[in-house]
C-alpha cells in the first residue's frame, strides 16, 4: 500500500538524518525513531518531497520533546519507549528540540508561521489546565493552533493559490478530527485539570464532532490530487476513536 | 553617535513587537527587553535591514532564555532583572524561547545554521563542565559554535561572495574575542566545572588570546564599509575586560 511506501520513504531519510556520535545527535535519533508519521505522509500525498516532509515530522517531533519536558505535561513515555528527557535528561532533551525545529525551519522555512502556532497553543493547553472552565469554541480554537495547524502546513504543498486552500482546508479539518480522536481515545486517564473536548460536551457529542470534521475533510479531499487516498484517511481517523 | 542610534532602532523594533496581552507575549516582551543589543547593531552596520538585524536578537534572546534555565545553567539573573523562568515559570520561559527561534528564523531563516551552532554549542559546553580536562582547541572550538557564530551570520549582510567571506571573518573574530573578554570579566565567580579559557590557560594568556581575536578583526574591518565604526567597536572590547 502506498500509504506503507511513504511511511517507510519518511522513516529512512529521518533515521539517517542524525548520524553523529555525540550526545545531543543520539538524542535527536531517539527523539526521530519511531511515530505514525502521519503529518509526513499526508505532506507527501499532497505533493512536498522528502526533504521537506521530513522538516513537518522534525517540527511534530520537537513539540513532542518540548510538551513531554517535566515543566510541561511530564510525560514519562512517548511512542512506547521513554520520552526523550526520561532517556538522555532534561537538558539534552530541550536541546534536541531546539535543534529539530531550528533545523526544521532552515529546511522549510514556511512552516515557522504553524510552529509559532503550536507552541502559542501549547501556551493556552497549559492555561486551559489551571482555568475552572473552558468553552468549547475556545477550546477548538487552541486545536486548531496546537494540532490542526501543522496538518494544514504539511498538506499546503501546492503552489497554485486556490489548490493551496484546498489542501490547507483538507489539512485543517484533518487535523481537527486527528485531536478530537485522540481525546476519546484517553480522556478518561488525562491527569487532572487538562481540558478535552469529550470532557467539556460530553462523549457522544465529542465523537459526532469528530466526525463532521472528517466529512468536511473527505469532502474537500475529493477535489485534491491523490483524493481517493486522503479521502480514506480521513475517513479512517473514525475508526481510531473507537 | 551612530550605535546608539542603531541601538535605539532596535529597542524601539524588539519593544513593539509582541503586542499581545496572553502570558507568552508577556514574557516574550519581558525577555526582548535590555540588553546592549551588539549582535543587532553589528548586523545593522554591516547592512542588514532593521527586522532581519531583529531576528539576530530574537535568537540571541532565545538562547539567553533556554541557557538560563534550570535543567541549563540555572542563572536566576539575567539583564539585570530576573531570568525569564524566574519572572514567568520555567513552562512559559521554555515556550517563549521556542516561539522567538521559530518567529526569527521565519523571518530570516538563513540564521538556521547559526541556530543550529549555537545548540550544539551549548550541549558541548554542558558536556565539558563534566569533563575532568578540556584542551584550549577544544574549548575555542565550542566557543566558535556557542557564541561566534551568530556574531558571524549577524556580520554576513552582504550577497556578494567575497565581502560576505570578509564579514563572516570580522564577526567569526569578534565573537571570539567577546567571548574571552566575557570570560575574563567573571571567571573567578563562575560555578565549580565551568570551563573558561582564562581557567585553561591562564589570565595573561587569555588576555593575549583575546587581543589576537580584536587584531583580527580590527585588520578585516578596514577592508569592510562602515570598517572605521566595526574597527573601533572591535578595539573596545579590550577595555570590555578591564
Amino acid at each position: 500500500m502506498i500509504v506503507d511506501d511513504y511511511k517507510r520513504a519518511l522513516d529512512k531519510a529521518l533515521d539517517t538524518m542524525y548520524t553523529g556520535e555525540d550526545r545531543l545527535s543520539e538524542a535527536v535519533r531517539y527523539a526521530l525513531t519511531g511515530g505514525k508519521r502521519l503529518r509526513g505522509v499526508l505532506a507527501l500525498i499532497s505533493g512536498r518531497d522528502v526533504k521537506s516532509a521530513c522538516a513537518v515530522e522534525m517540527v511534530h517531533a520537537f513539540s513532542l520533546i518540548h510538551d513531554d519536558l517535566p515543566c510541561m505535561d511530564n510525560d514519562d513515555f512517548r511512542r512506547g519507549k521513554p520520552s526523550c528527557h526520561k532517556q538522555y535528561g532534561e537538558a539534552l532533551a530541550l536541546l534536541a528540540g531546539d535543534l529539530l525545529l531550528a533545523e526544521a525551519l532552515g529546511i522549510e522555512p514556511g512552516l515557522a508561521v504553524s510552529a509559532g502556532e503550536i507552541i502559542y497553543g501549547q501556551s493556552l493547553d497549559m492555561e486551559f489546565e489551571k482555568a475552572e472552565t473552558v468553552t468549547e469554541k475556545e477550546l477548538l480554537d487552541m486545536y486548531s493552533l496546537k494540532t490542526a495547524s501543522l496538518f494544514q502546513a504539511a498538506c499546503a504543498a501546492s503552489e497554485t493559490p486556490g489548490k493551496r486552500t484546498q489542501e490547507m482546508f483538507y489539512g485543517h479539518n484533518f487535523g481537527m478530527a486527528f485531536q478530537i480522536t485522540d481525546d476519546l481515545l484517553d480522556y478518561k486517564t488525562e491527569k487532572v485539570g487538562k481540558k478535552t473536548l469529550p470532557l467539556i460536551i460530553g462523549e457522544e457529542a465529542a465523537r459526532a464532532k469528530a466526525a463532521e470534521y472528517v466529512n468536511k475533510a473527505a469532502r474537500t479531499a475529493e477535489k485534491l490530487e491523490n483524493g481517493k487516498l486522503l479521502k480514506e484517511l480521513a475517513q479512517e481517523l473514525i475508526d481510531r476513536s473507537k
